[in-house]
C-alpha cells in the first residue's frame, strides 16, 4: 500500500440506482415524471444563443432564483439553488451540522442521509419508523446536533400532517430543521409557509419530479435570509459556478409554467389512486403515498421475486434489499398505459 | 444569536469574479475564449430530445468519460469527470487531503486552493514564488500532506517544464500531487504521460478555457485507476447525478473536433503573441505566459488605475488587491479585434 493511502477519505461507497438504457421498457424505478417538461423548457432550449456557451454562468443564478422566489412569493434571498437536490442537502449537511450531538433522521428514509453523515463524519441516530411506517414526533423531542426528513417521506410515500411537522420545529429551536419536500407537489401541503416563523427551518424541494427536470439537476432550498446566506458562503467556497447556462435557461421556463405543472401533477395523481385500487384488487397492500410513487408488498409472492420478474419483462421497479423494507417493492407512477401494462401483467403473474 | 448558529460552518465568504452583463463590452476578466464552441455542440444541443429531460442523466457519465479517455489514449477508468474543475479540484481535496501536515501550494496561485482549505479544514502552507514569479522546485522536497499548483501558473501565466514538474513528484512519492492544468492547450507540455509512471499523480483540466465551454461547467481528472476510483467514491457519496444531460451531450462534441480545437487555441496563441509585442512597446512587462492571458505590469502608471480607466470604457481585465501582485493586471486574450481595442485604448491613454 502506498503512503498515501492512509491519508485517503474512505467511504462506503455509494451505489447509484440502476439507470438501464433500454430503448423500449416501462421504467418505474427511479420516480421520474412521466410527462416532458412544458413547453417553455423545449422552445428555451431550441433557440438557447449557444455562442454564449463560451461564457461562464451567472455565479447567483439570478434568473433562476428570482424564477423560484417570485413562483412561491419569497424574496430572491430567500432561495438557493444547486446541482439537483442532492447537492442542496449536501451543502445543508456541511453548513449546518457541525455539532458533536448526533443529527436525527428516520431509519426508513431517503437513503443519502446516512450517506452524507459518514462521508462528512456528522454523528447520526435514527429513528425508527413505527409498525404502520410512520414517523413519530415524539421521537424528535431532545437533544440533537440537527433533524432531517423527507415529506412524504421516501421510500414509503406517507405524508405528515403540517401540524407535526411544526410540533417538531417547535420542540428543535435550537438546531437547523430540515424538511425534504421532494414529493410534496403530489398532494402533500409544504411547510413553506412555516419559514417566516421559525428561522432554524429549510425547506428543500427539487425539479426532478413534479416538474419533469431530473436531466437537468435542479434543486432548491427555502428558507430565512440569513439560512440562505450562510449555504451561499460554504457554496461559493466549494465552487462558484455549479449551475450551467442551460440548467438556468430551462429552470426558469420549468417554474414559470403553472398551467402545465398543474395539468401533469394532477395526471400523475390520478394514475397512483387508479394504480392503488388495483393493487388492492391484486392482493397488495401499501400506505396511502402521497407522493408519485407506490411502497407495496404482496400478501403471498415476495417483493424480491416480483422484482425480478417485473425486470425480465423490462419494467423496472425499485427494490431495496434492507431490514424492515425488503418485502416491498418502490413502483414509481409512470404514464396511465404503463400502468395498465403493470397491472396486467401482475394480474397475469399472481393468478 | 441562536444557538444553532454555534454550529454552522463559518467561512470566509469568497467573492466569485465579477461577471458584468453588457451588451456591449470587451470582457477579459475571466479567462474565458473568444470563440464559439466547436459546431459539433451547436448541433447538438439544437438536436437534444428534450423530452429526455425527465429522466436522470447516466450516473458514470460514460459517454463523456469514454470520449474524454479516447481523445487522450486513457482508460475509462482513469478519466473523473465533475461540475467545472472547481468541482474536480474540490473533490480531490476532499478525497485525498486528510493529513494532518500542511498540504503545499505556492503563494501566487489559483485563489481557491487556500478557500477549499480552509473549508475543509485542511492545514496549508503557502510556498512564496521567487522574484520572477516562478516556482521553485526545492521549495516542494520535504514532508508534507499534499501538493497542488497550476501549471502553467495562474495568474502569472508562467509555464513550468515538465522536467521540474516530474522532479517535485519524485520528491513527493508519499502523498498526492495534483497538476492543476486549466491553461496547459495554450503552449505547455502536459504532465499526463507522467500518470503511467507515477501512481500519486493526477492531471486535472477543464472544458472552460480551450474547449469555449466555460458555460457548461465541465472538469475533469487524469491519473490511475486507484486514484480515480477513490475520487469517484466520494463523488458518488456526495451527489450522484452531477453532470446534466446537455452537458453529458455536449461534452462528448466538444472533445471530439480536434480540428476546431486546433485552429482556435492556435488563433488564441498568436493574438497572444501579438498581444505582447504591443504591450512591450507601451512600457509593460510580464512573464511569459503560456496560458491565454498575460499577467503584466506598466512602468508609469499603476494597475488600479488603469484597471478602472478600462472598465470606464467598457473593457473588463482582472485586477487582485493582493499583496505581491497588487500592480499587476491579468489581461485574457480575446479576438484580435478586441485586443486591438485595448492597445487602441492603452496607447491613447498612456501617451
Amino acid at each position: 500500500m502506498s503512503s498515501w493511502e492512509s491519508y485517503v477519505r474512505k467511504v462506503v461507497p455509494y451505489v447509484p440506482g440502476e439507470q438501464p438504457q433500454e430503448q423500449h421498457m416501462i421504467k418505474l424505478n427511479t420516480n421520474e415524471n412521466p410527462y416532458p417538461p412544458a413547453p417553455g423548457v423545449i422552445r428555451a432550449l431550441k433557440e438557447f444563443d449557444t455562442d454564449r456557451l463560451r461564457l461562464y454562468p451567472e455565479p447567483t443564478c439570478k434568473v433562476l432564483v428570482d424564477a423560484i422566489a417570485e413562483y412561491y412569493g419569497l424574496k430572491s434571498s430567500q432561495v438557493f439553488v444547486g446541482v439537483g437536490s442532492d447537492d442542496v442537502l449536501a451543502m445543508i449537511f456541511m453548513t449546518f451540522f457541525n455539532s458533536k450531538t448526533p443529527v436525527w433522521f428516520p431509519d426508513i428514509t431517503y437513503s443519502f442521509y446516512d450517506v452524507w453523515a459518514d462521508m462528512l463524519r456528522i454523528p447520526y441516530e435514527v429513528k425508527p419508523l413505527d409498525e404502520n411506517f410512520q414517523i413519530v414526533k415524539e421521537d424528535y423531542y431532545g437533544e440533537n446536533g440537527g433533524v432531517v426528513f423527507p415529506n412524504p417521506n421516501a421510500p414509503t410515500g406517507i405524508l405528515m400532517p403540517l401540524s407535526e411537522i411544526e410540533d417538531i420545529i417547535q420542540h428543535n429551536r435550537n438546531v437547523i430543521v430540515v424538511v425534504d419536500e421532494a414529493y410534496i407537489d403530489f398532494g402533500g401541503e409544504s411547510a413553506l409557509p412555516l419559514i417566516e416563523k421559525y428561522d432554524n427551518l429549510l425547506v428543500v424541494q427539487t425539479f426532478s419530479k413534479s416538474r419533469s427536470m431530473a436531466g437537468m439537476r435542479i434543486g432548491y432550498a427555502m428558507g430565512n435570509e440569513k439560512l440562505i446566506k450562510y449555504i451561499n458562503d460554504v457554496k461559493y467556497s466549494f465552487n462558484s459556478y455549479t449551475m450551467n447556462q442551460t440548467a438556468l435557461a430551462l429552470g426558469v421556463e420549468a417554474i414559470k409554467d403553472k398551467a402545465y405543472f398543474e395539468e401533469t401533477r394532477q395526471r400523475v395523481i390520478a394514475t397512483r389512486e387508479w394504480t392503488k385500487q388495483e393493487l388492492t384488487k391484486l392482493g397488495f397492500s401499501f400506505g396511502d403515498s402521497m407522493s408519485n410513487f407506490i411502497f407495496a408488498t404482496h400478501e403471498r409472492v415476495s417483493a424480491k421475486e416480483l422484482f425480478e420478474a417485473l425486470k425480465k419483462e423490462h419494467i423496472f421497479v425499485r427494490y431495496f434489499s434492507k431490514e424492515r423494507i425488503s418485502n416491498y417493492l418502490r413502483i414509481s407512477i409512470g404514464t396511465k398505459e404503463e400502468m395498465e401494462e403493470l397491472i396486467r401483467f401482475l394480474k397475469n403473474y399472481l393468478q
